[in-house]
């Protein structure tokens, strides 16, 4: 996943100016609602590096441990996604 | 999933009889805030709901495609999946 | 609120109905993503009813606490206002 | 709120930091469950961003207008403060 590590990468690049962006905001005293909006900016694209990592591990780390893995190694896989997605979720 | 739908649908009979509740409370005109707690109740009820139907899709349904579906069936399956879990983790 | 509370009645037998729904999907065994389409769809209406009863109650109650309630008594509705926010947004 | 808004700064610092680390992860190719856990703690961060900036605007600008402000300013700052609720929420 060479390619779409630096894609990643550079994602997080961006979102590290947007929270540098978010103290600046602090320190002039943006209004609240503003800094409320870019906050919600930022958390947007953090579940889009979430999903993204989330896609690539069940279409490569997943899929092969089913499909080929050893005994047990396949539901392993698959009990280690499932707690990801309830912890992504947020399930209580 | 025989037994499992039996639980299902258990589990969704109290939250029926969760949802009754609440209109009663509206009825009498109980205190927003409890009537907040307790749609929280039902939300969360809700979502071990779902988590259990995505649990079972994902080690059945989806497990089977990935490991012995035809060409492309497996590949099919994980885009409806990640469709699924992007959909119930409110991603925007 | 009265007109208000008959409009919430209403929505929430609406959503008593589509849990009905979802136990005859799981009684009929349909297909595992469509169960959580459906979900999802009464997740949306109980938080439209959470929203709801969170802006009444803000309206209200907190804004006449805050406006001409004793001392103290409008701190305290903005404390028990956040805590539901809090739990309502899942923070974690 | 100047010595909350020193504290703000420094969380913001800090998710920085966090941020940082997410890119030297996907770089040393790290585990994607891992940098999805490292994801969630960021989110978690920045949720508590957001609840303090919130908490300090309903208790400042919102209980301010509501309070003493003319004809219609609280509940101008009512409705917004509503959508911003609703944002964080993530209502659909």
């Amino acid at each position: 996943m060479h390619a779409d590590a630096k894609a990643l990468h550079n994602r997080l690049r961006r979102i590290e100016g947007q929270v540098r962006g978010l103290q600046r905001m602090v320190d002039e005293d943006a209004y609240c609602i503003d800094i409320l909006t870019q906050v919600a900016a930022v958390q947007t694209a953090l579940e889009h590096v979430a999903v993204e990592v989330l896609d690539a591990h069940v279409r490569n780390c997943v899929a092969d441990a089913v499909a080929g893995g050893e005994n047990g190694e396949g539901d392993a896989k698959l009990d280690e996604l499932m707690a990801a997605v309830r912890r992504f979720a947020k399930v209580r």
